[in-house]
């Protein structure tokens, strides 16, 4: 068995007080038209060519970054960065927040990018 | 005038006594070759593919992540940053560290892609 996965955006989590700012920051410093996400609106994205980015409004622990990882198999994804030592946080739906050694957090998500993007540029790990 | 720059990278900014972890982990997670750069020690590259990656040892203050912007001019992508809200932290070599409305950290640092895939895809800046 094996699944295939891909490093699919940074996400720029921020407490609600400054959402508005960082918004107008980030989408003219990457160039980006910022969008607010019509059926998870605590997200607002940042498409703006080769890497993904998106703000997230979060409740307090903040201002951080995160890294989300795409893949075609979730359980085998979150499978294989635990094995790697990755500890659970939470779960939201689809998406698993895991910590990392050394303690950063990264999200595991369904892929997202457009599948000829994802075939042309994501790695297969082996089961 | 004008300028370009272009989001090149995300760091794993992680303290010392984690780093042979966090190092061991993020390059199997993203099926990179984690190389000690040879001039900047605290710097492992994790060359992986179309995103920049790599780990930082930092003092304190961590674990965290940093995006780095590169430019072909460091002056004015500074300027155009701290126009937009950044405020300048500080600065180390030619590597300038602001800190983004909301609290995030950055890097403006000079070109470091290939010159062939930074005018495919590096925005340009009117000055």
């Amino acid at each position: 068995m094996s699944h295939r996965s891909r490093l699919f955006a940074v996400i720029i989590d921020v407490p609600g007080v400054d959402r508005e700012a960082a918004t107008r920051f980030w989408a003219a410093a990457l160039g980006a038209e910022a969008a607010v996400e019509e059926h998870e609106p605590q997200f607002t994205s940042l498409a703006h060519g080769l890497v993904a980015a998106a703000l997230q409004e979060i409740e307090g622990d903040g201002p951080r970054y995160h890294l989300d990882f795409e893949t075609d198999d979730l359980d085998a994804e979150v499978g294989r960065l635990r094995a790697l030592g990755a500890e659970p946080v939470s779960r939201y739906l689809d998406c698993h927040v895991l910590r990392a050694p050394g303690g950063h957090l990264l999200c595991v998500i369904p892929r997202h990018t457009d599948a000829a993007l994802f075939d042309a540029t994501a790695r297969t790990w082996d089961g």
